[in-house]
């Protein structure tokens, strides 16, 4: 249930108002735009009389009830786009953040020469992977710590904020100097992870799942931002389907939907999506027309020698060439790139 | 098995290289290009020596298997493009075609006042079903013959080349002026009608069917053209997947996939993908951005009121303006529309 | 909307209990069953005031809706289970009927052979395909007519009822002397077909399409009663899934499921659902386990050189070998085999 | 590779042969089968000559390549069937071992009575959640450690071993007491977990993800296995399909193709695939007849009351009857029960 209030409602009665509420055994979720004071009531709502609270309160404008089981990142509790920082970099409506890098990263020099080349074709955060999930006990799983170091060497010797995948909630510590904590596709519905990533006060990229819907990519949303942690990017990176020439089908109707139904910046990973090198170009372009808020692809200096996911990497002159046609598009979509 | 002909070979050296391999029990599939003319073996060629066909032949210059199972659909056998042409209309590489129209034929003003608007709107094909495939034996079947009747009074009204969906193979005399035939997705693998359709010599609609893998659709395409029917238009409308958020999951991924192994031209539906209104215009840019060769639109005078798919449809206000957002789009891309 | 008739109803006060309904536009289904008779009404019944007929009827016992949108197939309508009668062979509910043949009749000796041998076996009805749906227009399309005659004369050697599977429509007055008339799982939502075959009076086989819901099963089923025949048997056959180690996902919860929804009989095809030999002995006794009504099974004289589904065909030795532990579970389910 | 050993080969020599390959830098699985001792590569194989080390080891019978990725769970390296035992309970072939309980611990007394009810009817391990992977964050999330005292209380009071998921590797000390640990369908691939679980030495249920093939499911038991810890027991649990009408399509063929292709146990949860009470009995019948080791079940003392799945939970008496039924079925089968 979430209550809009009326425009000049000081602190004091905004604080009165759920008072009364959590009194009473509610949560709330407060979300204070620039336009919108909202209230979201949590909890059993169902025998609280809406019209019962709007007439007996002054400072309330309307009520209503929120029948979707996701409020904190809900449009309706939150009507304003969130826009997610990163050092300089902005991730939201109305910017087009490229986030590059490796699958993994594999050493100091490698990781240097693609951050340093990615930064110059114009991406703004770069990925490496340095605990890697995979299918196979017996595949490489990343350069773990020592890999972390390598990536915060590139971090330091660009100024690229950087993104890695965690695995397991005692790794947090040692990604306090990582910018953006991102969690990968099968680990969407680990849910204490979730919440100890909800604890964290750095941004989350949360992968949808390979067999998740959209809702419950919501709902895991939900569980980062009920802990508190309200700077959630949503990334959506293909599901699993009968199709067979393709790694996953890229759900690319799910960016739409997300954008009506969240305030969250939403991306789209056409890297893992396709599994293909020659479909990237063409999704990433899509995903922008469709309304993404940014990329996140897989780039590396020597493709056809990956330790993982060669065949969906693009090489660095490849990256570069997509990166000044999407700067084309930014431009013609008015999006800040 | 293709064979590349050298560039000035003679229509009587071709007649005659076919010749030998139809005498030993092959069929042979001609593509004439500006650039090549190559050759197609179909039948069993695993005992064709490739090399010594090549060395003892001096028309051809090189020769290779073709691994996929179709054929005449596959750009290794056509390299070049495939435009079908409906009157003056053009759908394939460098144009953005755009049909449009309602679901259901419902009466002649509805259909009249539809196609006057898409037309001055843009668009250059008009649809409107009049045998209409229904999950529900209850459900409305369309006008059928009546409809038929409408729908051709309003392409003498407008001038304006029609599509509608065939049912079954009876039906083919009937729709001698309908300009396209299309094949609904339920009927992706109705193996006999490919076959009766394949010997129109009109285009063909073919639409991916809910269930079936990129490779099938190619499979069906080379049913039509197998029957001697070159003109054959693709058509991504969304795959069945455990999404329940949208009707379908729209596979733009097939798009870039569906060029690169095909010399047909593609088109999307994205009213049928999602049967979401609200996702037509995005879904429809991102067609355009991943390299689609057109559309198929729902579009309604009286979307609440429509007697099929309503929720789907745009209005002639939200169709004319999705128009005026995808011509801009079209110059932007280099694609006449 | 179906009312349930009083115990001693006489035909002339049901008639003129429908005929009332008739002439307000609604059609009606009346099913006669030993203990209960029903009536359903179909049309627009929005605005019928179930208590008010119940009232003003002596003959009703009582009304309700039927909010699920198939009628003639829903076991609410038609409460006591189908039984389809072909020759001296039963199929539905306390029987387990076994269907054996080929994929494809491949000569006379062939079909004859296998014949002789399942109906040893204790197969009591024989399947064969003649006009085969294949994904590629260059694979074997069976034997067609020349086929159905090899089929026919295995039918008159060893007086088994036969099914074959229909491709279209033109073909019913060729399957004159064939027992069930099989609609195949890509045609499963051809509704012309479906239309065509129920004006037939022979029992229909209609398979579950690989993306179809069992609602759409019902639904299909419903086109085919709808136009007057009563003798449907569905069949569960697998279902598309990303799991690529099976050719599909046999979805044995439909059995219980269409059994709880529907009177009509539910068979299995463990052969297409796996595609894998060593599968169909297993899956054979979990369907029988879960409930099926039958089998279809695929069994050929000589797998390895059949002319398709080889791999997913036993031989003759072991479906002799699964029919004896399949008399022995029937005798253990109290079912007739 | 595997080399499988002649019969009275020596504990030095196996030692030794093994030495050699670790010396190379391979691991290797050793595997003594009461007819068999085979010796398992892992690692680079590629340039390991087979012949040659067959030829030059006396002790080898033969050797072969495993083209599977999958290697310690895998039949070729380990051909006799695992059995693990928990207490005096036995899970593998030829048993047919019956978990059953609530989907949450609620309350001493209602553990209590669920336990020694299911027990009276035949359950031999008793399940219960008590920390709950829930899709939202306001869902009740389990009694947390309080549940665990209770379930550990019922164990006392009954001597029945127990069974109960865990969420993230630090509960591992927690349930030292608790007999089985589960993975739960969202953890499949939880790869950090599965590798904790590995150092583990007591058995580990793994439930098969919701949208993972059966390669992934084995790939994820070896994970376990590579640890160290030889007690997995495999669950089909239901994969997430298009279908609607059912929470998940159970996919009972997967069933005999992991006994085919492993040594491990497997069992089936019907509940949760189903979504459905009235499901449970027929596919739990099913589930033996195609092969199962054991079930896996919900039972609740009220389960319209239940803080969790009660629609697909039965009642105690629901599940006796069933048990009832299940042993006399487990006579029939050959299997202890």
């Amino acid at each position: 249930m979430v209550f809009v209030l009326k425009p000049n409602v000081t602190k004091d009665q905004i604080n009165a108002f759920i008072y009364k509420f959590e009194a009473e055994g509610f949560s709330t979720i407060l979300s204070t735009g620039t336009e919108h004071t909202v209230v979201c009531l949590i909890g059993n709502t169902a025998k609280v009389d809406v019209d019962h609270i709007v007439h007996t309160n002054d400072i309330v404008e309307y009520g209503k009830r929120v029948t979707e089981p996701y409020k904190a990142v809900n449009r309706i509790v939150h009507p304003e786009n969130t826009t997610v920082r990163v050092g300089n970099v902005s991730i939201g409506e109305g910017y087009f953040t490229v986030i590059a890098g490796p699958c993994s990263v594999e050493s100091t020099e490698q990781i240097l020469e693609i951050a340093k080349s990615v930064q110059l074709s114009g991406a703004t955060i770069m990925r490496g992977g340095v605990f890697k999930p995979r299918t196979s006990p017996y595949a490489f799983q990343g350069l773990q710590e020592e890999g972390l170091k390598m990536l915060l060497a590139a971090k330091k010797a660009t100024g690229l904020p950087i993104i890695t995948e965690i695995m397991n909630q005692t790794q947090i510590p040692l990604l306090e100097e990582v910018d953006i904590i991102q969690i990968g596709a099968r680990n969407m519905q680990n849910f204490d992870l979730l919440k100890e990533v909800g604890k964290c006060r750095k941004p989350i990229l949360l992968k949808r799942g390979l067999a998740n819907t959209i809702e419950e990519l919501l709902m895991s949303a939900e569980y980062i931002m009920s802990e508190g942690n309200e700077q959630v990017i949503l990334c959506e990176r293909g599901i699993r389907t009968f199709e067979t020439m393709t790694r996953n089908t890229l759900d690319l109707s799910a960016i739409p939907l997300l954008k009506q139904k969240s305030h969250l910046p939403v991306i789209v990973d056409p890297s893992h999506a396709a599994g293909i090198r020659s479909l990237v170009a063409p999704l990433a372009k899509a995903a922008m027309a469709v309304g993404a808020d940014g990329l996140m692809i897989e780039a590396h200096n020597d493709p056809s020698r990956a330790l993982c996911d060669g065949a969906q990497s693009l090489d660095l002159k490849q990256f570069e060439e997509l990166m000044v046609d999407l700067k084309r598009r930014a431009l013609f979509e008015g999006k800040m790139m």
